[in-house]
């Protein structure tokens, strides 16, 4: 037998389990990891060739550790897109929002503490919680995907979590939660212990409502989570970040590892963020080709949830690995997030949705016959 | 009174406390990060911005998950410099060595787990401990920083540790641990527990000595890690990576974040490791630059210890912070790493180094007088 990881001293609760991530096939048309389907423009690919040209020419000095002028960027593009000011003390960046998240739980939560999100939602949530050592609560949600206050409230009363995750709009399930709802989860948390509130707000650009931002006035427990890996078109980049009292900035960096950011990466996000209107035109697009995906399956006769991202989770097979599995067949990469019953669909490109919705007419017919 | 830190429900152990990181201040000698001085040759700068622009033209796609040309590269530079054969499955790449050692203590530390390291050694083996969850045991040093193995193996023994951190040539001290010594540890790390060995070769190409690379085969407990900051001048880069058995690779899979290595990232090590021949002649100008800087010191008159690194730990001073101040006063910034009567200086341009030179003969001079 082959030596392999259990033969190693590995924690418990890692024994017999998997790595995250879809599977990466290389199919014609994939639209299962929320990617945007628009390659950057050629004048921002040369702007960034120009800014990493120049972060080279440096690269055998660590990089700013603060990454102060891209903390500023950031800032201003959450100032200007949600009329709601926030400055380089509010915003923090890291690889990637899980890279963030990773931070805040690290210095929220971790060993002897708990962190409760409600589910279905970000799978990353969990397994992040497990890898920093946080205890795990799986928070509920009703039958259509939506989030009960009451009992949500109630399982934050009962549970007292040290971190709460509200992931809006909600991956895999599209829908966004509403201020209202999240209001009262945060006077919840706040009643029971006082507990961190996290608004993972990765898809927010796509939503047909407002970002969050302008609840962080008078509220230091809460944390808005975002990305570039979306709106920016960006997922290669890795570029996550948060808006936050100043003290949550403070606090990220005792657990941070110094220099996390490279000079590449800050001078790369530096370029998209200098081309942010012309990205902020795919997004249009990409809404209007979400709205789309939306009608024309339920046309097809699918049940489809409302979606506020850029994506669309839609149902309900009896089946849904073996659907998944038919689609793939037609030459489409659509995500089974485990979820009995249903599928998710990226949007892609007019073209690449026109694959999709051919592929499931297509099995909708089998499924009639 | 502001808000801060401590009225967040941060975790007790991070109250009172700071971010690590030397200070950054604007210099003309900047002798105290053990940065490489030689910025990248301009071909090397050119070739980075190919591979940048050909990487950004599919930033909207999320990068290689496994980053396996860059694994695969890595695993050729170490067998080419090491004349050990390892390949893609004994390498595991990360946002710096920090991010390496961070993955590898979520996987065998954590809560409930203990780390050791003999110290002074890299401090953030410690503060990871501390971010992870790990319990630190602080292991001893003689006097004169080499590691005494019986003293070292008995602490392993009572302790029993989930992982010994052996760092070589050692930071801040910049002496090397010989082989024998890393066996004997590895041996009786085995015996106590058995744990895994992190062998820190960050600095190891400065070493008068060999990787101890060889010693993988036969002990799938023993990790080496290693870095792109300090031989291949990119400090700025973050590209830390470790050689294994390869169920260790399999093992951190299971906690690193996915997608944690941007695409900008893989490409400009790609592009660095293309160069290697010529950033390794840079690394034997800094040798030679080292054993002056330890040669010279000795000839005013300080302490030095033996030096296998790019930096040089010198003393003894009756109060090394004032020392470091009287440095700093003629523009020369070394580290001060609160090892009571010694300072640190990292090996830089043969320029940097006479003023060096010129600031501590100074300083010899108002000593003596």
């Amino acid at each position: 037998m082959t030596f392999g990881i259990d033969d190693l001293p590995v924690r418990d609760e890692l024994r017999g389990k998997s790595p995250y991530g879809a599977p990466q096939l290389d199919v014609p048309v994939r639209l299962n990891t929320n990617e945007n389907p628009y390659p950057l423009p050629e004048p921002l690919v040369e702007r960034i060739t120009e800014r990493v040209r120049e972060a080279a020419r440096d690269l055998n000095r660590y990089p700013d550790r603060d990454a102060v002028e891209l903390r500023t960027q950031l800032a201003k593009y959450l100032t200007d897109t949600s009329g709601h000011a926030v400055g380089l003390a509010n915003v923090w960046a890291a690889n990637g929002s899980n890279e963030v998240i990773q931070q805040l739980l690290q210095t929220f939560g971790g060993p002897g503490r708990t962190a409760i999100g409600f589910e279905p939602s970000y799978s990353m949530h969990a397994l992040i919680a497990r890898g920093t050592g946080t205890g795990w609560i799986s928070g509920p949600r009703n039958a259509d995907f939506s989030i009960d206050v009451g009992t949500a409230a109630q399982a934050i009363a009962s549970h007292r979590p040290d971190v709460v995750f509200i992931t809006t709009p909600n991956n895999p399930t599209g829908n966004a939660v509403p201020p209202g709802t999240v209001l009262a989860l945060y006077e919840a948390a706040q009643a029971a212990k006082p507990s961190m509130v996290v608004v993972d707000e990765a898809y927010i650009e796509f939503s047909h409502g407002d970002s969050l931002l302008p609840l962080l006035e008078g509220r230091p427990n809460l944390v808005i989570s975002r990305t570039m890996s979306k709106a920016f078109g960006a997922a290669g980049l890795r570029l996550g970040y948060l808006a936050a009292h100043p003290a949550v900035v403070d606090a990220v960096q005792l657990v941070r590892l110094p220099y996390h950011l490279s000079a590449v990466t800050q001078a790369t996000a530096l370029a998209a963020l200098e081309h942010t209107d012309t990205l902020l035109k795919y997004v249009e697009q990409l809404k209007a080709e979400r709205d789309r995906l939306v009608s024309e399956l339920r046309a097809i006769g699918f049940e489809v949830v409302e979606s506020d991202a850029n994506f669309v989770q839609f149902g309900v097979f009896e089946d849904s690995h073996t659907a998944w599995q038919k689609i793939l067949d037609q030459g489409v990469l659509v995500r089974d997030n485990g979820i009995p019953g249903w599928l998710r669909v990226s949007a892609g490109t007019p073209r690449e949705n026109d694959a999709f919705l051919d592929a499931v007419r297509e099995l909708k017919k089998e499924q009639s016959t």
